[in-house]
């Protein structure tokens, strides 16, 4: 390791300047675009002008060369000086800065990575972090190089426990390239922030949680250089710079003080401008530019992933499908070296603990924490590094529902894998069930959502996700299920499959894994009264194969019965009525679990929530004598 | 304060007995359910049986009493020895604890609140710390009495990033009437928790937040009896005991062991009990009892709420709904002294801040931490102690997802506020755009989900919802919006207002708030090629006033058009497809959000992203030729 050796005073001056000139740009560009936080950008100016003009290896030619240094900007609401940090860099114009929060810009109110200098989108406070420790996870553990991974954090958004879930998992890694900087500003939106400039408290938490500290003043351009570089020599564990700082620094009659929350400076503007100008010894061009890319990383191929062996069962086999799940994952490891597992200490649940076995070195345990087990997994997929795959009980990740939210905008790729869906998981009663994660991962643009009814098809529902652009989701079940499909059935996205047909059909019965076996069960019944009932299997829910329900609807009589372990709300019965909301001439009738249900026998709570084979029959009976 | 007495020796004995009791009672229990989580209930036994058999002040006469100390298990896998416990005390007989986990029972496989000793659910780990920590602010401060509120938390579950959201609220609002008790046994579910027996890393990480701390021998009921006096003593902050554990405690072969989480203990159980038998003096009865409540509280009446004064807009006048939000829900304060409003740094948003300025003591900052911000409000709500209103932007309730299902779960009562919905929020963007948080409460059972469309109706909304069991959500926007109903305007829940009809209409529109605004003008345009257009604003989308639209539909051809600021799976266009899915002859075409969308003037944005008075002008000639 070099020793430090501190800039000359003409550069640590121009660090200054740099800092400067990204607050101007900043206020011009919210200025422009008459919204924005111009005060949280400044606060931030010299960790900015610091990080991107004197720390970081990175270059403006490809912004997402995979041996770069990262940097996530958590608070996102600050972009305003990121976006002026690439373009004094060179990557655009910084004329472009003017076009802010226009509709015909990338240049977005919070960062999104349709600017190919971002890897995730931020603007919900507190995910940066997790995300950040996902990159650097991945470049200590699967990459193996020495790119380093920085973070910028808003003293605001560290109240989210997301942050102290990030920073745990960190520690407990020994994150030793990652950088955290806290740009402790004092002021909240609303109100002061909790600990307000109380340095000694910030410091007292971040050491308890297993990180190097340096505090500093965030506005002195050579203490940052050195915190920096400290950072940079620091084994075995992350560094945190708490950086003490003013929100609206420079700004005469603003800095400091409460109420200039994402605010523009409106007619104060060009007096503050005028203001940082005078305490510049230089308006530029600066003689700044980014510091070289150092490092190396390896090639990697995510492309047309597959099992390394075909599905092995037996038609009638009993298998859950959460099992299937696992032993697939496991086979996409085999065949590539970059398929991860992430899970929260469900391992032994969700069968993620097959893939473990048979590639440790590729599974992350996350422990209880399913918001930073998201973030983090969607870091370590960003600039396609990995493909990941992140498992826990469905219903948890209600948990990391805006991280979820926030991968959508993010343009991940991660694949989710949740277990133990609906009221068929019996005795651990409504906590423990996945009642709304349909409804949850339908509600996310760009999503693929699995509802795989059999081992086979479970299997190829993760080699599908595997390939597939976009947040999935794979739902899978507690219980042994028949296995339905042969080893060589072939699965699309978009394709239900008919699983019973005959020419005489009265009632289409659309229904998935345990609710197709009462399907099953209920169609062998009606047959005893002379009804026939045909029945599908969507494969996915999203997208829905709308074409092959309808055909086969109007086919029998336009009626159908859908049925699913799920609240009747948002899950299969929406998308099917959805989907076919503008034919005339269908009727569908929904069964699905309405009130919060309770422990008891999965077989017991069917009945009692309304998705057995027996009021399958019931409602198609019904339905029959109301067309009759 | 009373000096501290140690209790006598024999008392000490059937302290011991009593948690050796609770153990065979957890075993057996488990055994006749052949589910269950006997190993964390063991380490537990000793902190519960001086919990319920020495510090605790409770009434088995009436479990709920106001006046009483509450206790949250937060590790709600572990409640059979919570049951045992209550049983054990009186409230009901052991023999029932057979019936653990059997529909016929309400001693579910995790704690809910169909049991008259539970007041929040558990089983989503993580989440009692924010719960106990509401209620512990509602005695300090709403009743002003000396109840107490103990906490207990495994060590698996302080990875979830909620548990320190509510560590850190509650130093801050110096709530020294709350005790969290760490279980700390060492072992997860599926591996050793990260910091394993380091007492050391807890105690300075609940130092550092602010906590009180006692590290003690979990399994000596004397060593406890003295911490949880200690805590009693302290002033001005929380306590914390640290209470060094092992899983499965007196359980040979077992005890400290990996792979027995979440096990009955099979054939082992006899001999498990038999050696935990050797290990007491006395089988009971044990002279043990509950202390008596010493405190007493306020009489408080949540019934019966309403505006102390009307809607006071005039026709035509632009206010937007987030704005009369806070009007109303100041007027509701003034008029009964048990509503609160709860925020997440975003009052000057949301306008919550309009409460504040007029109740200030029944406002709670809770700062960036939108999980414990719910937790917080569903904790202030139990009991019937408070009336709770809860508000972020819409978008970050996703960010709580879980504690809100977990609310449905626990019967709550809460208020929920969500501004910022969708895109007419306009330059800020995608991730503080609300447009999946109609699928997310919709999916929530038992709730009721208001989206009114002007001044008058959120202020009625707000009303409506404070006397409305239940999860309730109001959806607030952004932009000022036309006042269209009259001042004395009366509105329910479920029930729909025809805001423009005529004998001649060839189309039923349906928007709610800026997409009302966007059908209006539609209409006008359409008319004037003829086309006419009845609208509808449905109030609550849950329950929907099925009925209504269905009447008017038929009445205009069976044609409808939903428009919605929403992503396009799980909101209106599903809820209304949904609820007419049984009708013949009725087609719905559905406009909504289909993509991230991006920063943008919020007329371009609904112009673009398909919800805008153009679009649905298109739709509407679209449907009429096709049923032509």
């Amino acid at each position: 390791m070099a020793k430090y050796h501190c800039p000359d005073s003409k550069t640590l001056q121009s660090l200054g300047d740099m800092a400067n000139q990204l607050r101007i740009d900043s206020i011009r560009a919210t200025q422009a675009s008459n919204s924005g936080h111009p005060t949280s950008c400044a606060s931030a100016a010299e960790i900015m002008s610091v990080l991107f003009f004197h720390q970081m290896r990175y270059s403006t030619e490809f912004p997402r060369d995979p041996a770069s240094d990262r940097f996530v900007m958590s608070k996102g609401h600050a972009c305003p000086i990121l976006y002026a940090a690439w373009a004094e860099a060179g990557l655009f114009s910084v004329e472009e800065l003017l076009n802010l929060r226009k509709l015909s810009s990338d240049l977005e109110g919070h960062p999104t990575p349709r600017l190919n200098f971002i890897d995730v989108a931020t603007g919900s406070l507190g995910q940066g972090l997790g995300c950040a420790a996902g990159m650097a996870y991945t470049g200590k553990y699967f990459d193996k190089a020495d790119y380093r991974v920085y973070c910028l954090i808003g003293d605001g958004e560290s109240a989210e426990g997301s942050i102290w879930e990030a920073l745990a998992f960190s520690s407990f890694y020994k994150l030793d390239n990652l950088v955290a900087i806290f740009d402790i500003n004092r002021l909240g939106q609303s109100d002061p922030a909790m600990l307000q400039h109380h340095m000694d408290m910030y410091e007292a938490r971040l050491k308890a949680f297993g990180w190097e500290t340096y505090v500093v003043d965030g506005h002195d351009v050579e203490v940052l250089c050195k915190a920096l570089y400290d950072a940079s020599t620091v084994k075995g564990r992350p560094t945190c710079i708490l950086a003490k700082t003013y929100k609206g620094r420079g700004f005469p009659d603003i800095e400091d003080m409460l109420n200039w929350h994402g605010k523009p400076l409106g007619d104060k503007a060009d007096k503050v401008i005028a203001h940082i100008k005078e305490n510049m010894q230089s308006q530029g061009p600066f003689d700044l530019r980014p510091q070289s890319i150092t490092t190396s990383v390896p090639t990697v191929d995510i492309t047309n992933i597959h099992l390394d062996k075909p599905p092995n069962y037996k038609i009638g086999e009993e298998v859950a499908t959460r099992l299937a799940y696992g032993v697939a994952l496991a086979k996409l490891g085999s065949n590539n070296s970059r398929v991860i597992a992430l899970d929260g200490d469900t391992k032994n649940s969700t069968f993620s603990d097959k893939f473990k076995a048979a590639h440790p070195d590729r599974y992350i345990e996350c422990f209880i924490a399913e918001q930073n087990l998201v973030g983090v997994a969607i870091g370590c997929a960003t600039r396609d590094r990995t493909v990941a795959f992140c498992s826990t009980f469905a219903a948890f990740f209600s948990r990391a529902f805006d991280q979820i939210r926030m991968g959508a905008i993010s343009q991940t790729n991660v694949n989710f894998a949740g277990s133990h869906a609906g009221v068929s998981i019996g005795e651990d009663g409504p906590s423990q069930m996945a009642l709304e994660d349909l409804a949850m991962f339908r509600s996310v643009p760009g999503s693929t959502v699995f509802y795989p009814s059999d081992a086979v098809s479970c299997e190829r529902a993760v080699e599908l996700a595997a390939n597939t652009k976009g947040v999935c989701f794979i739902r899978t079940s507690r219980p042994n299920i028949a296995t339905i499909y042969a080893n060589d059935e072939t699965f699309e996205i978009g394709k239900a499959k008919v699983v019973r047909k005959s020419n005489k059909d009265h009632v289409t019965i659309i229904g998935c894994c345990v609710t197709l076996v009462e399907a099953m069960k209920a169609a062998d019944k009606l047959a005893i009264d002379g009804v026939h009932a045909r029945i599908i299997d969507p494969f996915t829910l999203k997208p829905l194969d709308a074409a092959t329900i309808l055909s086969n609807a109007r086919e029998t009589g336009g009626l159908i019965v859908t049925v699913e372990d799920h609240y009747e709300w948002g899950g299969l019965g929406d998308a099917v009525a959805g989907a076919l909301s503008e034919e005339k001439d269908i009727t569908i009738k929904k069964l699905a679990v309405k009130e919060v249900p309770r422990s008891g026998k999965p077989a017991e709570l069917m009945e009692k929530y309304g998705i057995s084979a027996n009021c399958i029959v019931k409602a198609v009976h019904s339905m029959l004598k109301l067309d009759a």
